[in-house]
């Protein structure tokens, strides 16, 4: 039974709102509950009014002052923890974790802790275990996952520069704009590209991406998929202390 | 284009948490966008921890001072409206009302509206339409939506008290412990009964009973289902003066 002062989580979101308010519904589903009362309180601060992530890295208005404001909206309002459902956000990680004086949960390591779950544990150095990783063109240019993955025992491949400015980013595009079912076949067909290559799994390292390949028939693709909506939930709930469903 | 500065609408959620994500998901989905900027600035305050509404009518604790904590929290943040996707809170809306300082959307106001949109309009006095209303056991003792909206041209029926018993209020808990599709045949069953019964549509009166109806084939049930999610959603959308996508 949750006690009724149960730590509150904050979820910044927004980025997209589909994506955030799939979260919430993924947070629900996936934590054991018998009744309203033992789900995870948790506030959802959706401000899609925050400057394009991506576009902000080729001149665009900075996001991170948005950010910050719902930080604050959230620690004001008592949340103990922030998950951040937006992939391309965590660029800003460190000036978000310095502010907001609690924990950030990190999608990348929420991820890494999926992909463990799905059976691909990492490799070795001298043979790192190949996955794909789909995101928005800043989230790979800022080198998110590969990084952080990579030091792991991984090796990330990406989508060639092709793929992205024909499928990946228009994909994106299309679930921001409501047009989730039209976001399956482009999305679907790079991971079909990234597994030709030798992808054992692939990350769908956009919050929109899940959105979009599971509007059509994703079971049959053929390499797992670690749907970072879902750890990022995952995550949050080993946070609240509480067990999956 | 969305204004910057365009005013965010406050979410009292987590009665059921399932419900409130929906309503999220919903509201995001309804709104026509071109890309995350045009979306409603939203913040769901998701509280599970909220006393149970109808068991607060036979001795258990009182839930106004958690739906007062949680309209407090919003009103600090900003929000400047408030939507309640949980039929029965509204039980307490003279008091949410009188403590927010700002509208709160009426939920049964808004599926008189949708009933409209179904083609559902309103009787006469002497002619009253007649329509289903299927809620908790609380929502329908208060007469939530029987007093509102018979004054407006409707002779609303309800489930019998076995079919209360049997069917409806076990369908309403399967959902908030997350076995959404064993909700499906009992609701069902109760929407066909009250079709049989003469109800020209049925108002789904609790927002964890679109969720289990939605889990089965909905759309071959024999009369048009006012969906009250969707509906506060709409109202929501409208409020916020954009157009529904």
């Amino acid at each position: 039974m949750l006690e009724r002062e149960a730590p509150m989580l904050g979820v910044l979101g927004g980025m997209g709102p589909l994506a955030s308010a799939q979260f919430m519904l993924r947070l629900t589903l996936l934590t054991r509950a018998a009744r309203d009362q033992d789900h995870i309180p948790a506030l959802l601060w959706s401000d899609p009014r925050v400057p394009d992530r991506t576009a902000s890295k080729t001149g665009g208005a900075d996001p991170l002052p948005w950010l910050l404001r719902g930080i604050a909206g959230l620690r004001t309002a008592g949340c103990e923890a922030i998950a951040i459902p937006c992939n391309t956000a965590h660029g800003w990680y460190d000036g978000m974790s310095q502010a907001a004086g609690c924990p950030i949960l990190h999608i990348v390591d929420a991820t890494a802790a999926e992909l463990a779950r799905l059976g691909i544990a990492p490799g070795t150095p001298d043979q790192p275990r190949r996955i794909g990783v789909m995101g928005t063109a800043a989230t790979l240019a800022m080198r998110l996952y590969q990084d952080r993955l990579n030091a792991q025992g991984y090796d990330c491949i990406v989508p060639s520069e092709a793929e992205m400015q024909s499928r990946v980013s228009p994909a994106i595009a299309l679930v921001k704009a409501n047009q989730v079912r039209d976001a399956y076949a482009p999305l679907a067909a790079v991971v079909e590209s990234l597994a030709a290559r030798g992808a054992e799994a692939v990350v769908l390292g956009c919050t929109e991406i899940p959105l979009g390949i599971q509007a059509g028939p994703y079971a049959s693709l053929p390499v797992p998929l670690a749907d970072t909506i879902d750890a990022l939930a995952r995550a949050a709930i080993r946070w609240a202390g509480r067990q999956p469903g």
